[in-house]
Order: structure tokens, then sequence, then C-alpha cells
């Protein structure tokens, strides 16, 4: 059985369509008797609304669309939900496109969204992306755009973020006031906003405690895995037999760097103490269990939608606004792999 | 800037909006001159063509919806993501909602996705789904459905599977080969299809080993969490102080059981070898690393897009098909987590 169109009902019932669609939403203007009968044979027919159609007329698509770096992740997985699940209270669906950190990609499923006519778009720049020309072509267009995590200040629209400067300062502080004076950081990729600002963190807290900055206790991931800080991690024992405390970018690269201290034989924390950023859920099951940084992916999944929403209404009302950058907490989360104060 | 329509172009350019649409898809019957004209002028003023105009005309929203139980999971978005890479090759996009393993929910979202006109829709049950009206009503509708992982025998409809009463009965037989005795079995909810034939499979190879099974070996998962798995591990232990071996449902409630096996100085695999299901990322991180059962999340990602597009496309062509059950193999990964053989 195809799906029944309002136009079928209105033929079976001898009746406009235009008297159909309205007894199907009670206006007041159709009589009782008609509204019985269009909405009996609805229901027996099994007639669901035209949904574009409806899209069509109040030029909503009540649709945003969401470009997240990659899926597999578990950061990611918490913003995408604390989006779906907002989005689903006000009857909003979520067209989800990856970038796989690729800026060709990137660009591509941004045309993809607009074509489709996307009332809003929400993402994170992929972690090859250099430039923002597609992206402030789509805010030119007036479609409202949230950028989240991995944003760029040459992209003028709202952003939700965590400070990530402050957040790595709290970090590499902990493993100082824990007494380690020998800190590597493992770091993100050059170009991303919050992988620069979590080494300037680093640099401070070294800065601040009168340590000396050396370069070469830097190390860059290219792509931010475990596998990369399970590599770094032999490097840096290589490099540096006497380093006391790693600062990985994230909870997946320092994973991977337990994993292979693990195998060394090299004790954590009383050889090397090792804190962590995101506060990933393998982090609370690894051994030792890992100290991070909680950054609040629900949160700011949730932050990311009510902005867009908001600035859809502005649109739609022809309101001006000033774009906001909403910076949540994070907080510091001690486990197992740092020693204590 | 708004968004420029078809017709605006036609108003400036004096043409019909018929031509300028032709115009701008090249077709044969308007001259070279006005395509100059009209796609110079879709340039200049950043034209991105209607999509759900192109949808009603085609009756195809080229949008297929995807239900899934919970988003924050290795394996379902390993899923996910299998299914928006294969999309993205044909174009289609994805909606993906959640149901938080609700049974209300799943009938909602299902709804919703019917009311948005998606072409197919790819659902994994709910833990909570307990009768399949609502998807059997979508099939009568003639608008394709893929079932996996967690899927029902009463819904009559394509589906994407791995054997799990063999996988579970190869993990339960490496316990048995490696010469544990005594094994208990933390199952899934009763429901589900998936965890009724991880439970068969656990007793068949008790069976076929001569090993007697007992009920009070079996311990039953509501959420199939970590927690579960780490308050389980206590409850086995002072239950059967004599347990040899435990096979968790998943590598999440594994790792639970591993986590508190650990605090409780019990050696593993020495005292208590553990065996999980899926072969999550965190498996690898662990301490013992955990053996366990490889499921493809990726290629059962892939093959539910691809059988949809099938099945779509069979629709489309008015072609009578019969639904298929694809079963994908798994594999034994054996880690550390278990004695050798």
């Amino acid at each position: 059985m195809n799906r029944v169109t309002l136009k079928q009902l209105a033929d079976i019932l001898g009746l406009s369509t235009g008297t159909v669609s309205k007894a199907l939403k009670d206006y007041y203007d159709i009589s009782p008797e008609t509204k019985r009968r269009v909405k009996e044979l609805a229901e027996k027919l099994n007639y669901v609304p035209n949904a574009l159609a409806v899209n069509f007329r109040t030029k909503e698509t009540k649709t945003i669309g969401l470009i997240i770096p990659e899926v597999v992740h578990h950061f990611f997985s918490n913003v995408i939900k604390g989006i779906i699940e907002e989005a689903e209270k006000l009857n909003y669906l979520v067209i989800i496109l990856p970038s796989n950190e690729s800026f060709e990609l990137e660009k591509k499923q941004l045309n993809l969204l607009v074509s489709k006519q996307v009332d809003g778009i929400i993402m994170s720049l992929a972690n090859k992306t250099i430039d923002y020309k597609h992206i402030n072509e789509v805010i030119d267009k007036n479609i409202p755009v949230i950028l989240f995590d991995k944003i760029s200040k040459l992209v003028k629209c709202s952003k939700i973020i965590i400070d990530d400067r402050k957040a790595a300062y709290n970090a590499t502080n902990h493993l100082i006031k824990t007494g380690c004076k020998k800190i590597a950081h493992i770091r993100g990729p050059l170009e991303p906003q919050n992988s620069i600002d979590r080494f300037l963190g680093y640099k401070k807290a070294l800065d601040e405690n009168n340590i000396e900055y050396l370069s070469n206790f830097v190390y860059t991931c290219d792509e931010v895995s475990f596998e990369e800080g399970y590599q770094f991690a032999e490097q840096i024992i290589k490099d540096h037999p006497d380093i006391d405390g790693i600062f990985a970018i994230t909870d997946l690269v320092a994973t991977g760097v337990i994993t292979k201290l693990n195998e060394l034989n090299i004790k954590i924390p009383e050889q090397v103490s090792v804190i962590g950023f995101s506060d990933w859920f393998l982090s609370r099951a690894i051994t030792p269990s890992l100290t991070t940084i909680y950054q609040p992916g629900l949160e700011i999944g949730k932050n990311c939608f009510s902005q867009l929403i908001k600035e859809i209404q502005f649109k739609k009302n022809n309101t001006n606004y000033n774009y906001e950058t909403i910076t949540l907490p994070t907080s510091l989360i001690v486990r197992n792999s740092t020693k204590t104060i």
C-alpha cells in the first residue's frame, strides 16, 4: 500500500483538499461532522501529513545540520546526544554529517546542508581546515551557524566553548603541585584553536612556576589517536629518561601513553604522572585510572542547540542580534595517574 | 542577505522560472547564451538550488532515517559511521534519532521519520520494545525498513545481523578450552533477541562440554552498563567464591567486571578469566586487555545502507523483492584477560 495523499482523501470524500487540510487541523470554520468524516478516513487509511509541504509554506524545514570531525569519538558522541535531545523537544530533526577531519569534505558537507535548506548549522572545525570562506559565505546567506569546540576567531558567529587555555593551565599546574618538574606535552595539530590554547596553558603553568619551557618537551599529534600516545610515550622516555610528568591533549592519547608506560613497567604515578583532557568514559576503566579535565560534552551540545534556535527565531522575526560566545566551565578530576599533593 | 530564489533570478533576467531551471540543468533546448547569462547571475548571487522542490517532483527526499538505542556507544557509533559514509557516496542524508532504549520514544521517532517522508529507515530495537506493530505499520505503508543488531523475528523486513548464538558459543568455549569450569554469564535484558541468543550460545557451550548449566550462575543486566558489570562482579565473587570464568554480554560490562576484580585484588586471568563481546575500543586499553568477540559495526552499517538503497530502488521501479537476512562474520580476539590454551 502506498502512502495516502491529502488529495486522495479529498477525492474519496468529495471535498476540496483545502477543506480536508483545515478539518485535520481543527479549523473553526469546518463543521464538526466534516471533521469527524475526514479524521475517520485519515485514520482508517493511515494518512500521514506531508511534512515537506508544511515546510514550503512556513519557509522552514525544522531541520538543522551538524558537521562533526569524527563520529566514533566519546566527546563528540556526547555533543551529538546533547543536540538531538534538545532538538527532539522542539520537534527539530538533526542531519549529522562527518568531515573526517578533512577540509575538502567539510566544505562539501556544508554546501550539502545549505542545498537541503536546513534552518541552521552547528559545526566543529576539521583539524585540516585552513580557511573559513566556506563558513563565512553561509553566514552571509543569513543562515545561522554555531561553532563549538574547534572554532576559529576568524569566523563571525556564536560559539560554545570551554576555556581551553585555563583548563590546560590547571592540568599542568596539578602535575607541578604534585611534584612534577620535567613535564612533556603531547599536543594536537598546529591549526585548531583549542590545540593552540591547550599548548599555551601548558606553557603558562611552566612559566608561572619558574620551570623552563623547552620545545623538545613538546610532541605534536597529527591524528590525535591512541596509537600516537602509545608511540610518543616510548619516544619521550627515550628522549628524556628523567621525565616525571606527561600532559596529553585528550584522554584518548593519554590512554595510549598509559598503555605503553605499563608495558615498559614504568610506574604511574610514582615515576611518571599522566594527565589527560576531556574525561572520556575509558579514563575510569584503565589502570591506573586517569586524572583529567572534565569537558562537558552534553552541555556543549545542549547550548549549541538552544543558541541556534534563538538565532533562527531572531532571523525569522528580522530582529538584530549579537553573536555570543558561551564559555562552559571545566573541572579537574583527580584519579590515580597522578600523585597526591 | 537572504537566499536568492529561482523566481528572483528569473525576474532579474526577464525569463520564466522554467527556462532558468532548465538552463541551470543544462537542458539541450536552452541556448548557450541564455545558459551563460543564467549561470553567471546564479553564481554572482550565490544561488543554491531548492532541494525540497526537487524532492517534491521526484517524490524522493534522498534522506533516510536511523533510529538507534544509544548514541554514546562504541558499537553504535561505528554503525552510524558506516551508514553515513555509504550514504554520502550517493548523496543521501541521514537523520539520526535516539530511542534511549525506550519503547515509547522509539514509536515517536518512527512516526516523526514517516511524517518527514524519509525514503527508508534503518533501526535497532530498544531494549524495552515489546511489540512491533509500529514497525509493521511502516512496512505496510511501503516504506523500506532495515533492522540491525537488536532485531525481532516478528518484523518482516531485511535484517543485518551477526550470529550471536554462535559467537557467544565461541566465547564460552574459549573459556572452557583455557581451563575454566565454573563460568558465570552476565546477560542482557530478557527481550532483545541478541541477548537471548548470546545466553543460548553460553548454555550450548556448557552442554557440549558436559558442564552443568546452573541458573544461579546467570546475572541479568537492565541497562547493560559499566556499573552493572562492576556490581555483578562483586556479587558473583560473593555468591560463587570458586568461580573461574565470566562471560559478559558486552565489553562495557566486562570492563566493569575487570575494574572490580582489580580492586578486589583477584588475579585476571589466573584466578578468574574474563571475556567480553563486541570489541570496543577500550578493550585494548584496560589492564589486563580484554579477550572478546569482534562485532563488525562499520560493516554492519555499510550493509544496512546498501540493502536499504536496493529496496528503495526496487520500490521505485515497482519490482517485487524478498527480504534478506545478511549475517556478517565475527571473530575471537584473544588478549590478556583469558589464559593461554
